[in-house]
This record gives structure tokens, C-alpha cells and sequence, in this order.
């Protein structure tokens, strides 16, 4: 039916194209979607990679051993009423723990949603497919990861891998990070973690794996009253917040703070070169810059003033009525072409003095309903298949050239932008608020800092 | 041209439906839109209600004493180059403003975007139309206020009146304010500002006007380089932002921090009942309910344990697998009806020892795939006309009954959602994250407290 474990753990990856084979498990036997169902994992007449169990919990021990004997390597337990139920779940689970590990079986949960890989194709997890990308997302909860997985998608940010770990009785958080580690689809690694079963190693092993790949954590539990939460949710002691704030600092992991954050820090962190230091340089219009210099100076970021001959230079950039050029520059709200954009962007980043650059994404003259036209003062020039835009070639140039990281603020929503589809193919983040800009760039800088340690 | 303010303050209000009559006015004469361009104000054989003025800053006192002459009442002066640029700036917007006063204009600017009224169709901001609703929104940036005006329609938020005041040189924020708190479109007020001109006598006007709506505080330079940078952006004193903080406190605003977040606080404060105290009861699925109950904690919500009759009447409430029910309450990812949700709602509302509760929006079985059933075990009935989903008007109906708030995350994605329609309409905020939802509660406490002062 529906909305059941078993029907979905079959319906779902036939829905979303999963290539492998699929045996349905029923004790009653009987067929789904066309697919004979056995009445027990002995009775499959192959070899079986991976064993999804969403049976009753007291059924789980029987279970596991039966796939001892066929000889599975890896299973996935999706089945609740384990540890996270008192003492009695706790030693039903202690007894898959055992029969497994006596068996050579390794397992996702207890008290998961299952996994999901846009590699493998294999999704166990989601009603609509998450959107492909290169974030691998760690969950301690299943349901609230399914949902932060929907917010990524919705926002555009690509998935890799999707994991929700549930209890952790065998495979832990740690273990899945070795592995992701070493993933070659994945580039930046998202966690969300109530309470750390092996802390120790955990932040061991990140402290490691930072040196490869960023890690974004966003943890639940880190009040007292959270704290209470998460023990009946997923079993876990929340433990105290400043001694995982410290060891967060120490193995070099960035914190999300909330539940929209995660992505949008991972996105920073994937292919922007890393930043030299804190000095940051504000190119936005009026109140746009103030709250972007706010939000940074908040953070910890320097917005530091200009040079003399910098205010001389920028002065030439920017249009006759702008107000004397400072950090934050402030173009006035002017409409500026492109290349103009891109030229202040340049000077920006060329200071020796300056480490990164927060900028609007390059205005589109289209979108002021200017008509393209071939002398290039409107900063569009028409071309038989597709539209250039003058400057966008050099913004998107910019970071490598002086291997410093462009974090851009959409001032306008526009659907369909060539600019914006440009930025993006060019690893150049693009953010709807300057708050977000300014913790994008810090996690550059937190993650740069970790990196020099 | 399009693109210059001249050209866009008779193309925007033609192109968004302004039903008034509109008359150019250009030295050069000419025509635009079909409309003859008069060479002066003077010229025009009609009544003037309201001047709109672009011309160069040099230009504005002769043009000032034109629009006295023609007795013209109101003015908006769009033009830049006045006080935010040094002394000679303000000295030219001195005499504008002894030129206005002594005719008995007033006018809004200058250095501003000028406005818009969704009652008088009167559009001279915006490329496209904000969503009409009921938010005024006074903005002191005015490219920024445009953003997010943008960002408000794109969320949803509807929007009653805008206004860039640019550097206030005649209206100030305490006037717009006094006229807002009247406006019968409005039902709550957001500001961005960057320094208050006269901050002694807006405070006063809000004390009093927080008795009647609502009013949500971003504000531009809170740290010394952004205050640095509100200086050359509208001629601003930031000043303290302790001092700022605690006139807020004082008079019962309610602070923004984020660019996303006074239209979604403003929202929150149109229709709810206020809460009597800080006690937040929250249901959602597990790590759901974590979070949102680590985010009221630090917001200085409580989230207090239930007592023991709670519990046993929960705990009939909840499927057989949820854990035992605690604040927050756990529904372990269970899907559940409309129904269920709107009863364990109820009974959260119901506790003398709760002020207000967060919970989900109800889901609508619909979007499991599944089939309408005539025996509502899915929560679902067919209906001829259109789809009713038992449960829901119990759900909406108990703000009002128990007169405490409800505020709903929206934990699924979905488009043309009747069940979120249904809420929409009933005034019950929903939101997209858990923090989204405590700052939400916390702005309706932090309102409730200001108002019993």
C-alpha cells in the first residue's frame, strides 16, 4: 500500500530508475508492480548486493540472520523501535549489531529513511528525485533530511549522495565520512548531526578529511530543551554545545546555523579559490553595501578603506553622480553594463590588500527592456545564436586569474539569465540576500584558515 | 530613453495602470508615450496634485518655485546630488526645502525612487508590480528597498504602500510613519532605515502607533564600517546600535536582522492572536522538532515539559511507533491526516501552560499519490466541486477558539496545495524553515509584550 515502508522501498527506485535488480521480500508472498514477491531472502534464487529490511523491529534479529546465511554483504535497516525506545530497544538492537558484525554485514540505521545515489541510481528516500550535483548530505534525522534535501533541490544546490543514518548502530558518521572522503562524485560534504556517537574519531577523521574536501555540519540539540529532543528522536546525547563548537574549530569544519544555511555554504565552498585572508571588498549599490558590510564586519570579516590612488582609479569606473568611492563601493544604483561591472570587480580584486570581493551578479541590459544593439554602449551586442554580453567573459575570468574568490548578490529575479547561467557554469556563487553573501565568503575564510593550519 | 528616471516616471505608472493623468513636463518639448511634453510646469492648463521631479540637482529650486507658483501641494523629488554628497549638496537641499516650506509643498526626497500605492495604482518604483497586500514598506535605500520589495512579492508578502524617502530633507521617517499608522490598506509597517533624522520624535510617534499595527525595523549600518558607509550612501548618522537597540526595545519594535526576514516577520503579525506569555508547544517530525525548539530556546522562547495527563492524552494521539510524546512532540515521520494533526494541535492549544504553538502544515494526503477515499481513513473525501480534506477547518478554526497563535512550516513542497490555500486564508502564517518559524513566534511575544506595556 502507499505510504508503507515495503511498497515504497520497491516503488521508489522502479519510479526513479534505479537499473539493477529488485527482489521483493513478503512473507505472505504474493506479487508488486509485477515483481514476484519471496517469502524469504533464502528463497532468492541469485546473489543479493544490499538487503532492505522495513520489517518489525522484534522480526530484525531472525532478519539479519537470514542474511548471514545468504551471504549479503551491506544492508539497510529502515525499521524503527530500536535504541531510540529505551533500554529493551537497545538490546534488540545490541542483537543486530552482533549477528551482523559475527556475519561480515555492514548497515545503514536502524530508524532511518534509507540512502539515496544519484550515481548508483539506487533511491530508497525520496518521492521526487533530488537534483544531481556534487554535495554528499549526512542525516541523523530521515524525515527532516528528506525535507532539507527538497530545500537544496528547490534552491537549485545538486545532491551527490543522501544518507540518513538513523541510530548508527553499526555504520557511524565517522565511517560514512571516510567514505565520502574518498567519493569521486562528491565535493562537498553536508552533515546533519544530533549527537555524535564517536565524536573522538569523528572530528579525527574530518580533521583529515578537510585537507580534501569541505565539511558543512549543522547540528540539532544545541540547547538544553533541543538537547532533551534528540535523545527520544534518534538516541543521541546532544552533549554540551561549547565543547562541539570547540572541536568543530579545532578539526576545521564550517557550523550552519540554520536549517536554509547548509547548501548554501557547501555551494561556496566547491570550486572558488580560497581566500589569502579576512579582507573583504563590497561592490553593491547603497543600502545593499551597508548591510553586506554589516553583515560581514558581524561575522568577523574586514571591509577595509581604500588607498588613495585605488579611490582615484575607481572614481574613473564609476558614473559622474556615485558618491566618493569607499569600501563598500557604492555605484548608485545606476544601471551598469557588464563590463563596467566587471572592470570595478577587477580593480577589487587586483588590491594586495584585498582577499575576496562580494559584487551583484552583472546587470543583463535586457532586463531594463533595452534593445541590443551593435555599438555596445547598452553592453549587449546581438549574435546570430546566442546573446553575448560584453564583460561577462572577463567577470567570470576574474577569480582564477587573481585566485581570489567573487561571491555575487542577484539584485534582480530574472528567469532564464544567460548572466546568471554564465556565473554558474563558471563556479561563481550567486546569492538572493547580502546575509547570505557574507556567510558565504566566511566559510571561504574559515575554510581557508583550517586548510593553512 | 529607457533606463533614465525622466523616461521611467511617465513609462511606469502607464504601464502599471495609474488611471490619473499624467503630464510630461521637458524644456525641450517634444512628446513621449503620445503625451506632448509641456517646456514648464506653468504651462500645464490644469490642476497639479502632485510634482515629480528628476531634473538635475541645480535645476530642483528653480523648478521647486515653479511648482509654488502652480500651487502645486506635494512633490517627489527623485534627484540625486544633494546632501548625501557634502556640504555644497546640503546647502542646495536647504534652499529647496525653505523654497518648498514657504509655499506649503511637502515632498518626499530628495535621492530617492520615489513611491508606489497599490490603493492609488500609482507606480513609480517598480519594473513590475509588487503583489498588493497589506505591508507599507518605508525604505531610506532606495535601489535596496526595490530588492526587497522584489524579494517580499517573490515570497508572497503583499505590499500596500512603498516609499524610498531618500534624505528626508523635508518629509522624515516619523512623518511617513504618522500618516501609515491611518492608512486603512495598512495592517503593519516595515522599516529599512539607516540613521533616523529626527529619532527622538519617530520613537515617540512609534510608541504610540505599536498600539495599532505592527512595526518590523531592518537597519543599514550597525557596525562602524557599515555606519562608514551609510554616511556617503544617504547622508546618514547610524549612530549607536546599543542605543538604536535599546529605543527599539523601548518603544515595542520589532528588529529585522536579515534582508529575507521583515516582510516574513511582518506577516506573522497581520492576523494571529498574540500570545500571552513565551511557552511554545511545537509538533513536527523529529529533527524538525529539534531545531525549532533549539531556535525558540535561543530566541528566549520556553518550550516546557508536558504534564502527566498531557502525555497519557498524547500518546493516544500519536501512532503506536511515535516515542513517548514530549515537548516537542514527535510524530515520527509518520504520515498523518489533516485531522490527526489538527486534533494533537488542538490539545497542544488547549494547555493553560501554552502560549502558542508551532507545528506543520497538514498534509494533504494527496500528495502520498493517494486515492480519495469516501471513509476518510486517508484523511480524504470526494467532493463534486472541490477537494475536502477532514481536518482542516477544524485546523484553521483554533487561533481564534483558544485565542492563541498557530504558526505552520510547510514540510513539503508543493504547488496549488488547497490546504496551504486554506491556511493562507485563515491568516495562519507558513513558512519554508524551523527558525523561520521561531523568529515568527518570537516576533508575535516580543509584539504581545509591547502591547500590555
Amino acid at each position: 500500500m502507499p505510504g508503507k515502508w515495503g511498497y515504497e522501498m520497491v516503488a521508489r527506485p522502479l519510479k526513479t530508475g534505479y537499473s539493477g535488480v529488485i527482489y521483493p521480500v513478503n512473507p505472505k508472498g504474493g506479487e508488486i508492480f509485477g515483481l514476484r514477491c519471496y517469502q524469504s531472502i533464502l528463497d532468492i534464487p541469485d546473489h543479493v548486493d544490499l538487503a532492505v529490511v522495513t520489517a518489525p523491529a522484534p522480526n530484525t534479529p531472525q532478519l539479519m540472520q537470514e542474511c548471514v546465511e545468504k551471504r549479503v554483504k551491506g544492508a539497510v535497516l529502515i525499521t524503527a523501535g530500536f535504541a531510540e525506545t529505551g533500554n529493551k530497544g537497545k538490546m534488540l538492537e545490541d542483537e543486530v549489531v552482533k549477528i551482523a558484525r559475527g556475519g561480515g554485514i555492514r548497515f545503514v540505521g536502524p530508524n532511518g529513511m534509507g540512502i539515496w545515489s544519484a550515481a548508483g541510481q539506487l533511491n530508497l528516500c525520496f518521492e521526487t528525485m533530488p537534483k544531481p550535483g556534487p554535495i554528499a548530505f549526512v542525516s541523523q534525522s530521515g524525515t527532516f533530511g528528506g525535507y532539507l534535501s527538497e530545500i537544496a533541490t528547490a534552491r537549485g544546490y545538486g545532491l551527490s549522495k543522501f544518507i540518513s543514518i538513523g541510530n548508527q548502530a553499526d555504520l557511524t558518521a565517522s565511517e560514512y565520512l571516510e567514505y565520502l572522503v574518498e567519493d569521486e562524485g562528491t565535493k562537498a560534504i553536508v552533515f546533519y548531526i544530533e549527537g555524535l556517537k564517536d565524536g573522538r574519531r569523528f572530528f579525527q577523521v574530518a580533521k583529515e578529511a578537510i585537507r580534501k574536501k569541505p565539511i558543512v555540519i549543522y547540528k540539532g540539540g544545541s540547547t538544553r530543551a533541543g538537547a532533551r529532543a534528540t535523545l527520544s528522536h534518534t538516541a543521541s546525547l546532544a552533549g554540551s554545545e561549547e565543547v562541539f563548537e570547540g572541536m568543530c574549530r579545532q578539526a576545521g569544519l564550517i557550523r550552519a546555523q540554520e536549517a536554509s544555511h547548509p547548501f548554501e555554504i557547501a555551494e561556496a565552498l566547491l570550486r572558488q579559490p580560497l581566500p589569502r585572508g579576512r579582507r573583504v571588498a563590497i561592490l553593491g549599490s547603497g543600502g545593499q553595501g551597508v548591510v553586506n558590510t554589516d553583515a560581514c564586519v558581524s561575522l568577523g570579516l574586514e571591509v577595509p578603506e581604500f588607498d588613495a590612488e585605488t579611490v582615484r582609479s575607481l572614481k574613473e569606473l564609476l558614473p559622474p553622480h556615485a558618491p566618493p568611492p569607499r569600501n563598500p563601493v557604492d555605484f548608485a544604483g545606476s544601471y551598469r553594463t557588464a563590463l563596467e561591472e566587471a572592470s570595478i570587480t577587477e580593480k577589487l580584486l587586483s588590491l594586495d590588500y584585498i582577499d575576496g570581493v562580494i559584487t551583484n551578479v552583472p546587470v543583463n541590459p535586457m532586463i531594463w527592456g533595452l534593445k541590443p544593439t551593435s555599438t555596445g554602449t547598452n553592453g549587449l551586442l546581438p549574435n546570430t545564436s546566442k546573446v553575448v554580453i560584453p564583460g561577462i567573459e572577463l567577470f567570470v575570468s576574474l577569480p582564477k586569474k587573481y585566485n581570489k574568490p567573487i561571491i555575487t548578490l542577484r539584485f534582480r529575479h530574472t528567469d532564464n539569465d544567460s548572466v546568471a547561467d554564465a556565473l554558474r557554469e563558471a563556479g561563481i556563487p550567486i546569492y538572493d540576500t547580502p546575509e547570505q553573501c557574507a556567510r558565504a565568503m566566511y566559510a571561504l575564510v574559515k575554510y581557508a584558515e583550517a586548510q593553512r593550519r
